[in-house]
C-alpha cells in the first residue's frame, strides 16, 4: 500500500510533494531482511550486499532420435525417446569470496555427479578470477566448456571423440582469469568419478584472445592443449556414436593399450556479426605408447555457422570471463496471447575426424548437420537436428545415413 | 507497522476513514519484490502476478509389511521395513504459460525419475488445459492417476496388475482439458525410462463425467482405454505382488511372447456423500498375439468404500480439472497441546483379477483389505492396512493369508 | 521507506513523537508474510511464529588419499582423488510439533539415502524431546553420532570397525531427550536400506552426563549399549579399511557365521578446557553364536586431543540436547582483503582394536593420526591427516605404513 498511502498523504497535505518524491524514489531492499528473490532463472536468492547467493534449479532434455535405417553392418540401430539429461543443482556464493556448484544428473535412472566444486574468488585483485576444487570441466574446447543448454546443436561434433575422452569433467583443480580482451584457464586433474581408484592424471589449458566483443560483434581466437597419463591399465580409446542412445559407433579406435600418455593440441575461433556466427575447432591428438610401439596421431575438426532468423545476436550471449557463449537470448518471448514469436535460429555444421593411424583403424568420417532451434523464452528451447553421414572409412554402410533428432529443453 | 500506522493516521486526521478502509483492504504482495512464500505444502514461491512459481518438496513413505506365514509353496516370504518412496521434487510455472515438474525417487538407494515434464498451458482459450512433454503418467485409471500420497490404501488393488504394466509413467505427450462437468485426457507414449532403446509405443485416454461435484457430494463416472505395442522383444506380462517388498507374486502370467499389442478398456465410478465415498474400477485386458497364437482376454476390478470418522468429506478434495481426488483434508490438525484429533478414516476394498486364459495360467485371485488412516495434518498420514487373501487359483497356499502393512507418510 | 516516512510524518505533525516511537520500536516480521530467510547455513526459511521451517543444503567432501607404499602383502593399494560425500538435503519443521530430514548422497555416482525421517516433538512437556521414525543413526557412539562435517579427523577411528557394522544408520524408531546435565537416547531398528528384506533387528541406547558445560568448559561422560540380531543369513563381520577408497582392510574378521546376536557395550568421555579438548571412546563387542560355537569377544578404543591454535573452544560447539559437538566455530573468518585467519586446529589420535578371539583372527592393530584443520569460515574446512600404522598382527607389512589424506569440505 506504500505508493497508495503516499498518494493519500500527499493529497491530504500530510506530506509535501518534495517529501513524496523523495520517499517514492528511494530504492528499497527487496525484502526486509535484504534477500532478493527471483524465480526466472532457477530459484535465485541474493543478499543485498551480494555476499551470499543461492540458486536452485535443474534441466530436462527430452530427446527423440531416428536413424533412417534399422540395420547397419548387421547391427540393429537403437532409436527412440529418452531423458537425455534430468538434473538438479544448487549453486551459490558464500562469504563473498567463495562460490560453489553441486549439480546431479539422474538421466536413465542413474546417478551422475556433474559439477561439484567449490572455488575461491578472493584473489581477483591479484589477477585470478578463481581457483576451483572438485569435479569440473577441464579447460580445452569451446564446445565442451559450453553447457549442453547453450550449444546450438543437440549433440557435440565428431571431434568430441577426442575431447570427451580426455578433457571432459574430472576431479581436480582449475585456475581461471580474464582481462578486457583475453581469457585464460588451466587445471590439474585426476580421473572423473567412478573411473577406478588407482588413477591417472591430466592437465589442460586454454587461452582466448577476443580483440573485439560487444553486443553485436565478436572475434574469438583460441589455442589449447591437454596432456593425460592413463590409469595403470594404460588404456585409451576414442570413439563417436551416431546419437546418445545409439549403439552405432561411427568411428572407434577400440582400446589402445600400452599408452604412456595422450596429448591434445588445437585451436578454435568464433566470429559473430549481428545475427550470424561462425565457429570452428580443430584438435590434433597424439598417443604415445610404451614397449616400443610407435606413437599414434589423429585429427578432427568441425566448422559451424548459425543465423538468427529473428535478429538476435549471439554476441549478446558472449561471456569472455567464462570464455564461452551462453545460449541465444530471444528479443521477445513466445506467447499466443501477446503475439511474441521467440527466437528462431538456423545452424549448419560440418565435422571431420580421422582415427586411422598405423595398425589402429578407428575410421575416417565426415558428417553434415542442419539444425533449426526455437528459443521460446529464456527457459525453453525446442531443437531439431538432421545429420547426414558423408564418407565413413570404417563402416561403409553408414555412408548416406540420415539421422533426425528432436529435443524439448527445459531449464528451471 | 502498516496497520498500526494507518490507525494512527486515521486517529490524527491525516487520512479519512474512507481512505483508511481502502488502504487496509488492498491485498499487498507478500514480499516487497512481489514474491509470496509459503512453507506449508513444500517450499512454495509465487510472484504476485502469478507468472512464475516454484515449489520444492518431497515425500517419505516408511513402510513395514508382515505376512502371517513365513513360507508359501516352498518360498520364503520377505517381510520388513523399507523406505517405499523417498523423493525430492521441483515444480513450477514459467512465463505464465508453462508449467513443469521434476521429481526423483531414491528409495532402495536407487534412482528413479518419476514425473519429469514440461507443459504448455497457453491454449486454455482454445479449450486445452495443457499439452505436456516428458516422463509422466498415462491417463487411464483413477487409482493410477492419483498420487500414492493420496490413495486411501497403502498399495493399489489387484487390477494394478494391468495398469502398472501398461499405463504407468512413460515418455511421451499428454493432452488434458476439462469443463464444468467433465474431464478428458489422452496421450501418446514411448516406453518408460530404462526400458531399452528400441522402444514400443502406446496411447491412452480417459473421459470423466461428473454431473455433480461440490464440497460434500461427488458423482464421477469414467470410461477409458489404452493400446500398446511392445518392444521388438514382443513380450508382455501381468502380475501382482502381495506387498512391494514381497517376492510373492499372487498372480502372474509370466512372460507372454509374440505379443502384437495389448489393449485395456475399462470403466470407473466414484460417489461421495458427506463423509462416505464409494469407488470402483474395472479393466478388461486383451493381448493380441502373432504367429497364429490366439488372443488372450483377462479381467480385473476393485470396489472400495471410505468413511471419515471425523466428518471430513473426500468431495472437498475432488479436483475435476485433474480428474482425481487429492487426499482427505483434516478439519482440525492433531495437537496434544491444542487438542486437535486430525482426521480418521476407515476404508475397505474388495479386489478381483483373472489372469487365466487359454494356455496362460496366471491365476484368479481375490482379496479383501481393511484400512485405518490417520491424517494428523496436511503433511503427515499414518496408515494401517490388513489384507486377507481369498481364493487363489494359482497358489492354493496363499488362500487365507493375512498381510499387515503400516506406513508413516510425510510430504514436505 | 517506513522509517523515512515516519520521520516525515513526525516532522509534519501528522503523528506525535510518542506514536513515532511506538511505531519504530515494533519488531517487524522480516518479510510481509512473516518468512525469515537466511543464506548462511544452507538456504533457510522460517516463519515468524516458528511453526514452519525449511532448510535446503548439502555438502561436498573432496578427498585425496596417499599411502607411502604401492603394494602391501601382494596387494596393490588404491590411492587417488574422490568425492567422499556429495549430498543434498531438505529439512524442516511442520506445524510446530514435527520435524524432518531428507538427505541423499550421490558420491561415487551412486545413490544412498542418509537421514530420511520424521519426528514428533510435541511431547516435550512430557519430558521427551522427540520420537523419530525413518532412516537414522542409532544412538551409541559420540563419533558416529557426530556428523562427518564436524569430527576433527577425516575418517573415524579403528573402533568404527564395530560401530559402523552395528550402530550406523538403520530404519527404525528413535527416542531422545535431555535435561540440564544429561542426555539420553534409545532406539529400535530393522536393517539399513538395501540390506535385504528378511531383516534382522537391533536396539541401541546412550546416556550422557555433562555436569559441566559452558562456552569454555565441558565435562561429558557417557555409557552406551547396543544389541543386534542378524538376518536369516546369521552373519556378522567387523573390519576397518586404511582409507575410504582403499581396498586394504587393516583388520578384518571376515564373515562370522551362525551368529545369534552381537552386543556392544562401551563408554565415552570428553573434556574441554578453553582451546584444548580430550575425547575417548571404548567398545567391547560380544558375538554370541549358535550350533555350540563359543562366543567371541573383541575390544577397541581411541583417545584424541585437539588444540585450537586460534583460541576457539570446542565447548562453544557442544550441544548437549543432541549429545554431541558440532564443528569448531572460527572467531574470525578467513579473508585476504579483511585480514581474517579462520580457525586453525591441531589434533592427535591414538586408536587400538583387537579382532582376534578363538579361531577368528581379524587382527590386532594400532595407529596414530595427526591432523591439521583449517576452518576458513562456517562453511569451508580444509583438513590434512597423517596416519601412521603401528603394530598390526594381521598384516605385518602394514606396520609403519604412512597414510596421508586431504579434504576440501564445503557445506552449503
Amino acid at each position: 500500500a506504500d505508493r497508495e498511502l503516499l498518494d493519500i498523504l500527499l493529497a491530504n497535505g500530510a506530506i509535501t510533494r518534495d517529501q513524496y518524491d523523495r520517499l517514492l524514489k528511494k530504492k528499497e531492499p527487496l525484502t526486509k531482511n535484504d534477500v532478493e528473490i527471483s524465480l526466472k532463472k532457477g530459484l535465485h536468492f541474493k543478499t543485498a550486499d551480494g555476499n551470499f547467493e543461492t540458486k536452485i534449479g535443474g534441466r530436462m532434455h527430452l530427446q527423440a532420435a531416428y536413424h533412417d535405417r534399422d540395420n547397419i553392418a548387421g547391427q540393429n540401430i537403437d532409436d527412440g525417446l529418452e531423458i537425455r539429461r534430468g538434473r538438479l543443482y544448487a549453486k551459490g556464493v558464500l562469504y563473498h569470496d567463495w562460490k560453489y556448484t553441486a549439480e546431479y544428473d539422474f538421466a536413465g535412472n542413474k546417478t551422475h555427479i556433474k559439477d561439484l566444486w567449490v572455488a575461491y574468488t578472493g584473489l581477483k585483485s591479484y589477477g585470478l578470477d578463481f581457483i576451483g576444487f572438485g569435479h569440473q570441466k577441464q579447460p580445452y574446447s569451446l564446445e565442451v566448456e559450453m553447457s549442453s543448454n547453450d550449444i546450438p546443436f543437440i549433440e557435440r561434433a565428431l571431434d568430441y571423440g577426442f575431447t570427451e575422452a580426455v578433457v571432459d569433467r574430472a576431479l581436480g583443480m582449475r585456475l581461471q582469469t580474464h582481462g578486457h580482451y583475453w581469457f585464460a584457464a588451466a587445471g590439474l586433474y585426476g580421473e572423473s568419478i567412478g573411473k577406478g581408484n588407482d588413477e591417472g592424471w591430466g592437465t589442460a589449458g586454454r587461452f582466448i584472445l577476443a580483440p573485439l566483443h560487444d553486443q553485436e560483434k565478436v572475434v574469438h581466437l583460441g589455442v589449447r592443449g591437454a596432456y593425460r597419463e592413463p590409469n595403470d591399465d594404460r588404456q585409451q580409446d576414442f570413439h563417436y556414436k551416431s546419437t546418445h542412445q545409439s549403439n552405432l559407433k561411427l568411428v572407434n579406435t577400440g582400446t589402445m593399450r600400452n599408452v604412456d600418455n595422450t596429448a591434445l593440441v588445437g585451436a578454435e575461433a568464433a566470429f559473430v556479426y549481428g545475427p550470424v556466427s561462425l565457429e570452428g575447432e580443430y584438435t590434433h591428438a597424439m598417443v604415445e605408447r610404451k614397449k616400443g610401439l610407435s606413437d599414434l596421431d589423429f585429427d578432427g575438426f568441425h566448422v559451424q555457422a548459425t543465423w538468427s532468423l529473428t535478429g538476435e545476436s549471439r554476441a549478446a550471449a558472449y561471456k569472455l570471463k567464462d570464455g564461452e557463449f551462453k545460449r541465444l537470448k530471444p528479443h521477445q518471448y513466445f506467447s499466443l496471447s501477446q503475439g511474441g514469436l521467440g527466437a528462431w535460429e538456423l545452424a549448419a555444421r560440418y565435422a571431420w575426424i580421422d582415427l586411422n593411424d598405423q595398425e589402429v583403424k578407428g575410421g575416417r568420417a565426415q558428417d553434415f548437420t542442419m539444425a533449426l532451434n526455437w528459443y521460446l523464452n529464456p527457459n525453453i528451447r525446442l531443437m531439431f537436428d538432421w545429420t547426414h553421414q558423408l564418407n565413413n572409412s570404417r563402416i561403409k554402410q553408414a555412408e548416406d545415413l540420415d539421422i533426425f533428432q528432436l529435443r524439448t529443453q527445459l531449464t528451471f
